[in-house]
């Protein structure tokens, strides 16, 4: 089913224009909902999908080469907390008939949506019992599944994406931890970079703190660089669809704040309706300076779902 | 990481040039590997996506309009056999610092790769003890997954999508079951579409059956139209990527001949390497008439999995 | 870790002394909390299992005869709302050697402690926020188990067991459905068997609805006839330490008054400590007279969990 | 159901009579199988289980006192290879009703049977592709299950039990590792114990390693003292039913034999038919000086499964 269809993309830029950016550190005592879009609304900025941005992400497209994003699903993986991932292969299947035709299956468990590369959808994380559009959780989360803000509400996302390397910009391989990104750096970026970020675009932050995954799962789990609360708002005025990273929290974390645990989480999710996407592999648009490119995430449409795994791929 | 770069366009369209059909009825006796790439291949037609073909997906979009084909993966959808699918909402995990931060994650269990939209890899069926490139079981297949074959090493899938409407080319919403689609109806098919498909191609056969779904599940499970080894052969020398179809078999079940299970998964997985798409929902593309599409499914990078969920899409 | 000895039984015999029965209609404003061991207590009535007892479980043994009170878990067994079970067995792992050793695992999904014969704790079910002993889920339930009231906390049951058989006592094979059983009910049942309860027995109530499992799956898992809130509280005025039956509730569903759901339940596990066994298999003890035994049950030590699956035994 | 029953205590004695034992290193020429009690056999030595062993069990019983002997399951618990074990409490599920009814379960993932404290199954492990009673995998195993020598037929095990405290015999708290418990060892730990076992019981062996459990996984797994092949074989010549222990492989690991790997496994489980009990947690025991007493245990009834998890007791 297409999703992008049902508003006009004059009437979204229209809608969101403004100053969607709220401080979280304020106390909550802001009023960030109803969205915008209404209190009906669940898709946030993937209301700013619009064809236009399609077309946007055609342009991108000059030589046919893809990237995939997405990094393998493997045992021994970094993960967080006391989330697991486990893919056995049973015994072949053996089917009837003399062509002797017998199959395959995987046998998978784990936290699939949160582990890996992730993207996270608008229930997954809140502000005591509020998420996004000001959904309480006594009414939109069951044990089956979320009633509201279920992962398959957000649709496909194709749409124009902009890498910042701050690595580079910061004359560095990978950033140091614990960092947290300033605006300076993000502008600082794009000027080296000659690129700019517009309305319905996705933004992927390239850190290379992603170089340890696997190499070094201890360092890489125990903090992260990462945009800084000033840093995020910055970007929620850009009007962007997703942040990204590669990094399993694109914010800092710790963050410098020692009061404060995942607030740009919080001022994405929450307050502005914008998805998140950790633990990318950005490696090689770094390497080849490809700064725009298109695009390209369709999450599984998992009923009533935190977030979708997935191997979103830049083309240019 | 790209995986279409490495061969160029020329180099692979000449090696896959001829006819890869072979037959699979004939007692197996036919001389069907190693592949035309090597012994050593593990990714089949998949060696057909090159920069070429992404240039061709780019020109097929024209008015910015995306379609998921991914179906909603949810409690009581249908499931073949003993395979089940399990997503549950555990509490919430409480996150410290002032801002109560706190977030959901799912857990999720079931035969993920092989149930909803499925996108299947070469090493999901074969023919007893050998599959694609002739590896035998014993030599790819672990307990902790495939050692060789696994979906990973598919790659993005950027390309030009063909949908052939046989329903619609037969007058009727869905067709009958069981009925195996002949040569004469996808080509009869495509004459009416005005579409012919190229190498490098992925195509989806729309047979109605996917209006069963959720609907009749039943009915949607017992069998399935779908295409004919013939048909299949005839999808082999047109050199395309992946067949996919809106029913969970792709090809006829039961097969017309009684002694025969899954032939068209043996041709194309075992014998051509050409990777099957189940359960897709085609019934906007079918309904907009859209016959011809940017078509692009990156496969969840699962180490050593026998295929991935997904969601993908098409865009004109 | 031995958990019966560290409170004396005379102890124990006087601290339960008395009507430790409450009435669950009456608006839930009966004063049931703190429990009488103290606030502290997680053990509710598994603190009646004194040496005693086990002493009066070895006098029921007289034959050696075995009884297994647990059924078989497998694919297609009747499971309440939407809770599943899989189990798979992934390719065989080698080891290392000349003398081939090699294994099978199984790969195991589900709501282990609450499908097939199973032993609710008491943080199973509570009344709105409050469990067993007044707490509140949010001072015991994390996403990763619980903190208090964990089955590990129960320990092995070893005592006396007494079968009423009240589908024999009624004239039938099956008692009808719904069908609530009474005080009357119970002890008709005991003065036929000439068997009386005592103080930390356990209690199985036979009422044939078990003989539909795998039989007739659609019928017994639609309602079922099971104790009535008096027979409940019967009980609780016996100072019984399990209630099992051969059905899915123990008690009946739906309960007779409509405003109510499982509020024996809410009276065994919340108000008294008094554990629950679900789809016992008592059809032999039936058909042997035997009503009274040996009792023993160990729950799975799952550290923060529900409940336990289980194959409890009887012996006489 | 009852399965002791079915063979008399003097028919299955005399079945048994003569040694059973077989040299595992002998390249595997002799002939093992098919089993005494006939080709269709599924038990193996759980055929031992008379009622004259539930009596010598009821012997044991003299002061009530109650041993747990299976661990307490929980994330970061030592586990053996890839497997894993995972539980998670999702939100609490309402119910109708004016009584606030609500619950919670578990969701459970893992090699449930082949974790923790885990009783090994006749199906579990094997000498090429023969496991118990001459058994091929292609004959027996699914990818659903064991359609033989699954788990399901053991029944239930109220034996007496001896413990063999090696590690006080050897003076020490914890045995050193690699080590391979001698004939020597178990019958001079006996004779300090005075002890010895009968045909029918089950036996423990202390080895001090478990103490290691939660507090040193590293040491605890790498490695492990255990059974050497000719102290099994002469436990196979007391004509036992199970043999557990304190470690996670019984036997030692590695073998002293470079070229061994788990062929005491082979000799008990294939050979044999005796069940192995890992990972138990013996100290109480050992502490008290409990070298006898009833043994009771019912494994899980899983469906053709490869073993269970457990927790037996020990009762004097």
């Amino acid at each position: 089913m297409k999703r992008t269809m049902q508003v006009s993309a004059v009437a979204v830029a229209a809608f969101f224009a403004g100053a969607l950016a709220t401080t979280v550190t304020s106390g909550q005592t802001d009023k960030w909902y109803p969205a915008r879009l209404g209190a009906a609304d669940q898709r946030g900025a993937a209301n700013r999908l619009t064809l236009a941005k399609v077309l946007d992400a055609k342009a991108m497209i000059t030589a046919g080469k893809v990237y995939q994003l997405g990094r393998v699903y493997e045992a021994g993986m970094p993960l967080y907390g006391t989330r697991h991932y486990s893919l056995k292969i049973p015994y072949a299947f053996q089917m009837p008939g003399k062509n002797q035709a017998n199959y395959h299956d995987d046998i998978i468990s784990g936290e699939l949506t949160q582990i890996g590369t992730q993207f996270d959808g608008l229930g997954h994380l809140g502000i005591g019992e509020l998420f996004y559009n000001g959904n309480k959780k006594s009414d939109f989360v069951t044990p089956d599944g979320f009633k509201k803000l279920g992962i398959e509400n957000v649709g496909a996302i194709v749409t124009r994406g902009v890498l910042i390397d701050v690595a580079k910009y910061k004359g560095v391989p990978r950033l140091q931890s614990p960092y947290a990104i300033t605006v300076a750096d993000l502008t600082g970026a794009l000027q080296r970079e000659k690129m700019e970020i517009k309305s319905g675009d996705v933004v992927l932050v390239h850190t290379g703190w992603g170089s340890l995954w696997m190499k070094d799962n201890a360092t890489f789990n125990a903090s992260s660089p990462g945009i800084s609360i000033a840093a995020a708002e910055w970007l929620v005025s850009k009007e962007v669809v997703v942040v990204g990273s590669d990094n399993w929290g694109v914010e800092a974390f710790p963050n410098p704040d020692p009061n404060l645990t995942a607030p740009v989480h919080q001022l994405f999710l929450a307050k502005n309706g914008i998805y998140l996407l950790e633990n990318l592999m950005t490696e090689e648009l770094a390497k080849d300076q490809t700064y725009e490119f298109a695009f390209v995430f369709a999450p599984l449409r998992l009923k009533g779902a935190t977030g979708s795994p997935g191997n979103p791929i830049a083309i240019r």
